[in-house]
């Protein structure tokens, strides 16, 4: 059985939960306070030396970070990974963009507000700018499309939807967005979220 | 032919060249300033809406951005990517991580103190802390190995290498790092670099 060490507020967590949802794997989670601190304690750098979540075990005790990672490697074989080799450039094309440009914007921003309350002008202007940045380029692309890549929901789709449906905690605005707020609709449908 | 649309000053652009180099391939170079911030020019953003370096572009005018994406488009079926799924999960795991946890310190750095001619003290001091945090992460990782996944150079030593070895132009001291020092020789001498 998978062992998922992860934090329910935090997306990049979610998006591993989504993934072994859908494919029907067994798992167990453990919760890894994030805010208590609990990801930079030493059991934990043990587990992780980057002090990060999430981490996955497999059943022999061999352990992955980094959310992308570890979604290419559970997803492998299975329809979330188109076996096109340009639909998967694409789609890794989304993945290390929405981990260089998106989450770094979008989950930071949502981060200080909700779980650090702090006030809008306590948090840095830039925040705010990369993310609608972020946001707009992501509507661009998903106005005329169902899928970020190819003709069936991926793991691009997944990574991209795990902050984008909860930006609006972090202040940003999806109503002046139709594409994506149908295209959150269409993924959720699709994750049973 | 292959284009490659870069700047040699980025690292991130420097990684496509090693790869386009070492696998042989046929290749033209684009230069894309960014100190003149031509990759945020229309005609750039026709290319990559991201506003990004570097992307390249396939004969039949197809184009591929984000370095990660793309060294793994190009290097896919070669000896830079592992077979084993359990390798090619770990390589994975790295280059997640270059990407958010090194590249986001050691390059900026390097950018504000090379380019931007800004004193440390001009600097946010987070980034030293962050990189010196990375190179430990590295030094402690590479200490007793020779690669950075598997008995051979993957895609994980590419990427780690690009900043790595212009980490002292950043401000961050390699000398310390002896584990390191030895790793970038050997993977420059595999790069031919």
């Amino acid at each position: 059985m998978l062992t998922i060490y992860g934090d329910k507020r935090s997306g990049n967590c979610l998006k591993v939960l989504y993934v072994a949802r859908h494919l029907g794997l067994e798992w167990q989670w453990v919760d890894v306070d994030i805010l208590a601190g609990e990801s930079r304690k030493d059991g934990f750098l043990r587990i992780n030396p980057a002090g990060q979540i999430p981490v996955v075990k497999l059943d022999d005790g061999r352990h992955l970070s980094q959310s992308g990672a570890i979604l290419l490697y559970l997803a492998r074989g299975s329809g979330l990974i188109p076996d096109d080799p340009w639909e998967r450039a694409l789609m890794h094309q989304w993945m290390f963009w929405e981990q260089y440009s998106h989450e770094p914007a979008i989950a930071v921003r949502r981060f200080h507000k909700l779980y650090l309350g702090k006030d809008e002008d306590q948090i840095a202007p830039t925040l705010l700018e990369k993310g609608d940045a972020a946001l707009d380029l992501m509507e661009q692309h998903i106005a005329s499309r169902h899928w970020f890549v190819g003709s069936s929901m991926s793991l691009a789709d997944v990574v991209l939807v795990a902050y984008t449906r909860l930006a609006h905690e972090g202040g940003f605005d999806l109503e002046s967005r139709p594409g994506l707020e149908r295209w959150i609709v269409r993924v959720e449908g699709s994750l049973g979220i």
